[in-house]
């Protein structure tokens, strides 16, 4: 399996991916699954990637190769939209050219997170089906997120909004990692995480999160730590919940 | 869909259910999912379901009708295994009826958590698969879940082990309610939960948890806030972390 989340805050965009993969439960690897286009000073595009790893890792090659080419690529489309379309065309072209005899019933679809900003254009963060169509964060639904999400989403729902701060936003990104890694083996370290600050196309570097990673360490154990109290400080329950108060 | 819990820690069970039943999207109702039959001060036992409605009252009726006849049925079955095969062969029983051609591909199958102790027996939690089969819950493995468990289910996996309080393993089990029911619509109020300490045989009656129960909205409350407050106070991720420290 694999985790991801993109969030469109109003200050910037916070970007995080496991990097574990499975074939089966005993085969199991590390691939990144965060990818950078970017051209310092005016654009920065974000994919995450779910899915298929030999359909992701084609469609990543196919589009990096091309932005050496004279057609349109990732380093030149005009909008962030315009680059969603480019990504999820190439997914398509992929999953046909390889959906051949042999290929028999193997599941190829893969699905993408692509965001970013380019030039003066605005931010936008957007999921890209496996079917190949897309949707879009907005101010009211600021994180989208793919593969196994459902574990880590509790603390996204109940937190996040579009004016967290990016700070915030990272911290709550981060234990929403930590929750689903706790509770799911095939999500797991390291991390790559990339957070972006609105206009400034400084930050096209991502940072990798291992597993002795300090600062991940620390809120991870003080997370659990601070769970386990806030449970013991919960009042008692009453005693008609304890034994029963109607048939 | 449906959430329930069941828990058999060292001093007793705990037991939760939802009550939130969809037919699509649009045709939403309440129905209760946790049953009790019990002949006081020698036999509980507890039932949860998931999945189709049709296929789980047939079979809890059926179960319930036959208490006054002269086979084997759920006051008479002299362990919890023995209860649980009957509730496993009885869910065959109703598929195998109700599958007919009528019903073409609707999904008849439904999924039973089956818990409690019989006179001088053990405690015991059994998780029946759709297909008629069963697992136990354990020591290393205290709880077992049916239906949408993702949501709620970090905080039972680091929170309750074995040992755990009936009081503790009792809000846990409410918060991972509460984790549930916000991210999830289709689980919903008013919980049913049932509190069992071994030996007692005395708490035969479960207890509703409706929108409105103030135990349940303090510490829903108390959680959110808690929550908040902790991830604030998580210490501010290094430079490294937000501006990105190697492609």
């Amino acid at each position: 399996m694999t985790y991801c989340v993109a969030m469109h805050l109003a200050d910037g965009m916070v970007f995080i991916s496991d990097s574990r993969t499975n074939a089966g439960i005993d085969q199991i690897s590390t691939f990144r699954k965060l990818f950078i286009f970017s051209t310092p000073g005016e654009r920065l595009i974000v994919l995450q990637t779910a899915g298929n790893l030999a359909t992701s890792q084609s469609v990543v090659n196919l589009l990096k190769q091309r932005c050496s080419g004279p057609g349109p690529h990732l380093l030149n489309v005009r909008t962030l939209y315009d680059a969603t379309v480019l990504v999820a065309e190439t997914v398509r072209e992929v999953v046909a050219r390889d959906r051949t005899k042999l290929a028999g019933k193997t599941d190829l679809s893969c699905s993408f997170l692509v965001g970013g900003q380019i030039a003066e254009g605005a931010m936008d963060v957007y999921s890209i089906y496996p079917q190949g169509n897309f949707i879009q964060a907005t101010e009211d639904t600021p994180f989208l997120q793919l593969g196994e999400s459902k574990y880590g989403r509790p603390i996204l729902d109940r937190n996040l909004t579009y004016r967290t701060s990016l700070e915030e936003g990272l911290r709550c990104g981060l234990i929403s990692f930590d929750s689903t890694m706790r509770s799911n083996l095939s999500v797991g370290m390291p991390l790559d995480l990339l957070v972006f600050r609105k206009d400034s196309f400084a930050s096209a570097k991502s940072y990798r999160i291992t597993a002795d990673d300090p600062y991940f360490m620390r809120i991870r154990m003080q997370w659990a730590a601070g769970l386990q109290d806030m449970l013991a400080a919960l009042p008692e329950p009453p005693d008609a919940y304890m034994s029963g108060g109607c048939q």
